[in-house]
């Protein structure tokens, strides 16, 4: 494997690097092979220390590389496909919801959910939480928000917290007619909590997946799911769930 | 304005300076105000410069600060709403379809492009170069890849080149009924060329949106759109592009 030497590029190095390195990736390397040391790559290519890892940087971002203590930089797996939004009359927890409820407690939402919910300043709301696995590997973490009075004949039922509750929760839920939701995807960072559910650092890149569920001419419900960027692709669409998977990143000149 | 040592908590600082600054944007700072400088900023905080920075690029992943050269570090208005997916029977190039074409060219799309569209390795098929600007600004690029054979009619139509034949290949695709649609949003990086076009720099982060569209029992065409991802949110639903925005970072503890 012989030097590249990047001094005459005119776009910045690191992302020349970035390509160069995607390249080798694809030919000389299989998915969970550990690289090289960051000294030996910086020789290779010819290059200072704060560039390579700059494009490491990048090509971590892009799903490409993962980076773990103790393990070392390894070739990513492509990402996983994970529906969102392809049952678009389903309430959450419905037949074929893969997520986990984790517990229910009663909590303030941030002020941006609660002019959605329309509840008072220092209103607490129904808080469900749950997580979304596949493969064994955490996914994602969902807040869910919703309406007191919403699920009026939850307070009659005898499941004081834990994951009984939040089943009750999503219970009473089901029980109403969904008019419709709104989703909304962007980028976000992790935060402490959500980085510690999704075995991340705070302020990883995720994927935030907000949705409003309307029922009875208003919002009963605002879901806030965080998706780990570095391994999820969010599917939607009308096809129901079909495996979309063309390169999403192409290198065309 | 006081001193805040951070010297103690027990999360990274980086992460805990970028609350506290957070915080500091919502209730000392107005939308485009631009933020003193950075060693002025470390020092108010007590922290080392490569810690500050760390928590700025933070918040500019997260959309709350934008970092323009020549004007320095300001506050970013909130992100724009742009719906992806509403119309879920639509063709690219439909009515209410904001995109604006700019040019059509035979191009051999990328590997998975090619599998997608059951195109042979080497054979080219009509890549339509398009942009969406809001208020302006450059939103978003889209590179969609219709098959040749999908479009039989247009080798007839006599226009070479530029905005013109990328409007004759739309409309030719409005002659197929449209079966349906199928996307993915993804975390990923600007390619040079987008970067330009959407006045970022290379390797900045973007949401990457692919869509294939199916008529005739295959898919005819595919889409690869890329967002801005520090100014776009992107909004899908079945309540046709009602803009929701409940805060999308609850920062509960």
């Amino acid at each position: 494997m012989g030097t590249t030497q990047l001094e005459t590029v005119p776009e910045p190095k690191y992302w020349h690097l970035r390509t160069v390195l995607s390249e080798a990736l694809d030919t000389e390397f299989t998915v969970g092979e550990i690289l090289p040391n960051e000294r030996d790559l910086a020789a290779r290519f010819g290059v200072a220390r704060a560039t390579l890892r700059q494009a490491l940087e990048q090509l971590e971002l892009e799903g490409r590389l993962q980076r773990r203590r103790g393990v070392g930089t390894t070739v990513a797996p492509p990402r996983m496909g994970v529906a969102v939004g392809t049952e678009q009359h389903a309430w959450p927890g419905g037949a074929g919801d893969d997520w986990q409820p984790v517990d229910a407690t009663p909590e303030v939402p941030p002020a941006g959910v609660a002019a959605a919910l329309e509840t008072g300043a220092d209103e607490a709301v129904h808080l469900v939480r749950r997580s979304l696995t596949t493969h064994g590997q955490p996914v994602a973490a969902e807040l869910l928000y919703v309406a007191v009075g919403a699920v009026p004949e939850l307070a009659a039922i005898d499941t004081s917290a834990g994951a009984a509750r939040a089943r009750a929760v999503l219970r009473e839920l089901q029980r109403l007619e969904l008019e419709g939701r709104e989703s909304a995807v962007e980028l976000g960072s992790a935060r402490a909590d959500d980085a510690r559910q999704l075995d991340r650092l705070p302020g990883a890149p995720v994927l935030v997946v907000t949705t409003r569920y309307f029922a009875g001419g208003r919002t009963v419900a605002v879901s806030v799911a965080t998706y780990r960027a570095d391994t999820c692709r969010l599917t939607f669409g009308d096809s129901g769930g079909v495996e979309v998977h063309p390169d999403p990143q192409p290198q065309a000149s």
